[in-house]
């Protein structure tokens, strides 16, 4: 592909730009815009089969309204490329989900353009309903355009918004981009009310007899313009079913049109553009539209990595946490008839395809509603189920309610697989996996286990099914294992304690974080200061006797790789003031949103990589003076290659289950420390 | 009303009892039971209206299911009072919503036929959704039904519940309890599309004549049942208009019934019971039927507290923080045309009613989605309104990715007036208060005022709207003020520093907990223990000079009305760890869920009360010889009836604003306290 065939797109510097192409360069445009998705998404990753779909409604939008003064929000906002690539974004647009790069989700912070945060499901027409209020009620112009797939409509916050932006007299276009894919899962009665909408006659031809006409006369007065709504009404009434269900909900029905014909779409925007109360305009479009591979398989190029656009083929992944959870779950329902699986439209994404292959009636695809996905797995486990609930760390935010009042209060026992747990790499802000823990820390009765590696989360998985009751998780990162030292043996245990017999330090943490904690451990023992590290492999409840051994140094240092506010870090840290701790505590953790990166630029940016745990014990011991108590001159016990006889020798399992089980051994331990 | 009158409900031991009564005596029964729910509820506060227009379908549920295999979900909970009396609860009844008595709400540890918790809106149905799933798969008989008012079908979930239980093929029946409240204010599309069907001819009189054959005829094959069932939908759709949107859900639709008529709803349930796929029953109920003065009034027969049965008054209430927020609520909108304020369905308890009379425009009454009010609320501040979303604390936990994804990450100025924060009185465990702080403390940017008094409330409300940005929340508990030091005078600072000169040990509080701590602290100066307090006005985020005051102590307690997990105790001592403090610090906040009971009952039960209080503040004297450093011997110089001089003399305004300025002045803050 030449730059000559871009000659349009390099020309499109605002959406403005747009309005002065005829209708042979907006097909030539879309057609620029198509190689460009497809060229940079293979490269990139991305969302590509959404965006190819949407590739003209996107064009026809912006021929129409005027961004001056009208908005567009999407929902979820997978489907934004091509706007970005219409709204001054075109020339970084390689930059797409890289760090400092362009994001591949609208973004308020990155142009004005952008009108609304998206990133979760089925926000839009609740985000649009209070901007167009705003817009009435500040007496200013402009129409907000809400573009909404039919998978966000299995939501519930799709339900309240559509619901109460349908009672509203603001000027509100919500097009429902109907590509059909939630409708084979049969998932959410407005997409299959819409999809039998679908099968009437094109909208389109009436509005080329009536519609244009009532919009070139825009200085009518309102009475004429009314009637002549009227009349419209009249007619359709004849000419087409109505859609009951929209219009009781207060919206004036539009469609469907055909979602790939910029002129088709430009006649309904600008009929919709004129009623001057919240139109739905219902457009179907077909999913990967343009490009053979992903029009066939949709759901592969929904969202996916760097791949080969000839081919369609992808770099064979590693194995990752994902897979080894759905490998999982298969075996254990295998054994058990009790357990049963539930996705929120993640089967694919939490590595449970095979699962719904071969257990139909034992996993649950529940659409893009997390919310009811726990309600219901409690209901299950009331009567004697064992529901795994299989979510990212983000969407699970939408279950805060659920997972308290249905569930803990009851004390039903639902087990929660956390996938993207973390920094979450390449989708930024709205997809990071840093709030669970702070959620989950606030539930009653929850035990959370943080595995680092395969084996860990192999059978910590188990324990959360039959080891505790009530709500148990199992969290994980998105992706596989991180730095993982040669030979580490897991113990199972609630914490395991790697103890520098000469170090006065000690580093906490849990999860992916210990393998660039322990490479730094060792990396500080090749300058001569020694630590211990304790890593929490239940971080829900805190063992007592973590907190013990931790009481036992002069400098204690919590790393944790989530939101720092109601963190685990932070309990720990009360939990060591409740204590009577006289000596130094340091909790390193996110304090702020992570924008688009990769995991190891992520870790980086908020310190917790490598250098950053080095430097933060460097600076403590330097400031402090930590030598002056008992230079640590001993090799460490645990080095990053270590052998398997010297991991055995410094796991202290015995050691703890002591400390464990005796709740006064506390002085004892602390006399045993050589360095106190 | 004599013993005789209630001659039939007396013996009803268990839900089967019903069973063996004559269609008068259920009548009877019927009249027994309004007779008992106006009664205890005019005594004891609680839901009327909602109980009084499910007493036939209650009694008829009871008649026709065997609720030893059959199970009874209830939505939102507030109208199974008949439910508990016809299930072992009739001699108890008059304990309703005390301590250690009847729940107001279904709750599975006080009763076996409570078969799920309930007591926020819209979760029935993924509940049964989910009772009925491990049923079938379990391979275990009986139907689950759920009772659904049509205010809980404006809620998310239930549109979630909804298009998922219609995917299934187990036995469920949905009771849509259409009693025609939310259809007044035109929220929810399901509530309107059945306000349409109800329009229909009855039901039962179809069902008289064919539905009550099928059932006679258990035994017969599948086959035949199948055909039978045939010959009823091809009737159906010839004799009635069909629901199609309850159809295209995949439910049977059977409706409307007459809801008070037990004979009618008899049939139709046994109609529905054989179906033997999710069926959706409409039902159409009278709120506050046959009590005149409910039916006239039914919203403030709703909830109510104690009321005069014959004359339908209730004692004058003091004044409560709803009522000042209402009042400043409406001043605040008169000065400044950007206010607005969103409520979900809780107009009158939010103390909204004035406002939503003299501002419709700018007050929006969303209908149960508190999802959707807070998207709703981002929208309108990224275009300029300052929304006011007046919420219960528990109802909040709907909103948390709300808050974090649509609202924090764009940093839209949204003000949230969380009303019921703390114990909240009657309610039960899923009504208590005590979990927005965790989450809101897992918020980035936000901000949160927590007011003692009705003055210091005022204050902070104009603070949150015009002072900060971001999510900007004050909370205040459910009544009125609570043991206010006379003369009290607020400083509207972040925090407050009530000092003793000669005190060891500080109490650290918030909110309405101010009261009971003072009242604690002179309670011990009577007895030579004096004590500093530390109020905290602002909870988030904490003024960084609080933990210098802190640092300066050698006993800290932290007294906290809410969860202690996550919340600002737990922060405040981590704050301490980190900042090196050597000494005792103790965090007493809720660590349980807490039943029904008063406010100063739910305080004792955690150890909150001025006894309580005393009491650890003597234990770790006494433990730890707080004597031993200095005894105190001066009098303290707040004193629960202090005069304004002291008040002024003790507000050391001055000095900690010196602390805010200076960031490291601790060091000469330290060496001011005498103690040292």
């Amino acid at each position: 592909m030449t730059d000559q065939q871009h000659s349009i797109l390099s020309t499109i510097r605002t959406p403005a730009d747009v309005k002065t192409l005829s209708e042979e360069q907006l097909v030539q445009l879309s057609e620029e815009i198509r190689q460009t998705l497809v060229g940079t998404v293979s490269k990139n990753g991305g969302h590509l089969s959404s965006n190819l779909g949407t590739v003209e409604l996107t064009i026809a939008i912006h021929r129409v309204f005027d961004m001056e003064q009208d908005q567009l929000v999407f929902d979820v906002g997978h489907q934004c490329y091509t706007h970005k690539l219409l709204s001054g974004r075109a020339a970084s647009f390689d930059t797409l989900r890289r760090k400092d790069g362009v994001s591949g989700f609208p973004s308020p912070k990155e142009s004005p353009y952008d009108t609304f945060i998206a990133g979760h499901s089925s926000t839009a027409v609740s985000a649009a309903n209070g901007l167009a209020k705003a817009k009435s009620l500040l007496g200013e112009d402009g129409t907000v355009l809400a573009v909404v797939g039919d998978g966000a409509m299995t939501g519930g916050l799709f339900y309240e918004g559509l619901s109460n932006a349908g009672r509203s007299s603001d000027r509100l276009i919500i097009l429902m981009n109907d590509n059909r894919m939630s409708i084979n899962d049969n998932v959410g009665f407005v997409a299959r009310h819409l999809s039998r909408m679908r099968s009437r006659p094109r909208y389109v031809r009436f509005k080329r007899n009536f519609g244009g006409g009532v919009r070139r006369v825009p200085l009518i007065g309102k009475g004429i313009y009314r009637m002549m709504v009227a009349v419209k009404d009249s007619l359709k009434t004849h000419l087409y079913r109505q859609s009951s269900m929209f219009e009781d909900m207060g919206y004036y029905y539009l469609g469907p049109v055909d979602g790939h014909s910029i002129r088709d779409l430009t006649r309904a925007l600008e009929a919709a553009k004129d009623i001057g109360k919240p139109v739905l305009l219902h457009v179907d479009t077909v999913k990967g539209k343009g490009y053979a591979l992903a029009e066939k398989n949709p759901d592969i190029f929904h969202g996916i990595g760097a791949f080969d656009p000839e081919t369609g083929e992808t770099a064979p992944a590693g194995n990752t946490f994902s897979k080894v959870f759905g490998e999982q779950a298969l075996q254990l329902m295998e054994e058990d008839e009790r357990l049963c699986c539930i996705t929120a439209a993640m089967t694919d994404g939490t590595g449970l395809t095979e699962v719904a292959h071969k257990y139909p009636k034992r996993c649950f695809d529940v659409g893009i509603a997390e919310s009811h996905a726990v309600t219901f797995a409690s209901g299950l486990a009331q009567n004697g189920m064992v529901p795994v609930f299989a979510v990212y760390s983000t969407f699970l935010q939408r279950s805060f309610d659920q997972l308290l009042n249905d569930t803990s209060i009851i004390n039903s026992h639902i087990v929660l697989a956390i996938d993207r747990a973390g920094i979450v790499p390449d989708d930024g802000e709205t997809h990071q996996g840093i709030f669970d823990v702070p959620m989950l820390n606030a539930i009653p009765h929850a035990t959370v286990y943080a595995p680092c590696c395969f084996e860990e989360f192999k059978v910590h998985l188990r324990q959360a099914i039959y080891d505790v009751d009530g709500i148990a998780a199992v969290r994980y990162p998105k992706g596989g294992e991180l730095m993982i030292p040669a030979g580490y043996k897991p113990d199972y245990q609630p914490f395991t304690w790697y103890r520098s017999r000469r170090s006065e330090v000690l580093l906490v943490t849990y999860g992916r974080m210990f393998g660039p904690i322990m490479a730094a451990a060792n990396e500080l023992a090749k300058n001569g200061c020694f630590v211990s590290v304790l890593k929490l492999n239940r971080i829900k409840p805190i063992d007592p006797a973590c907190v013990r051994v931790a009481l036992t140094y002069f400098r204690v240092l919590f790393f944790e790789e989530g939101s720092r506010h109601g963190g685990v870090g932070e309990l720990f840290g009360n939990l060591l003031a409740e204590n009577n701790f006289a000596r130094t505590y340091e909790l390193h953790a996110i304090d702020r949103f992570i924008p688009a990166c990769k995991v190891d630029e992520g870790l980086q940016m908020v310190g917790l990589d490598v250098s950053g745990i080095v430097a933060a014990v460097n600076e403590i011991s330097a400031e402090d003076g930590v030598n002056e108590f008992d230079p640590p001159v001993c090799q460490p016990e645990i080095e990053f290659d270590q052998t398997e006889e010297a991991a055995q020798e410094a796991t202290p399992t015995e050691e703890m289950q002591e400390s464990s089980d005796e709740a006064d051994s506390a002085a004892t331990e602390e006399e045993e420390m050589p360095d106190e």
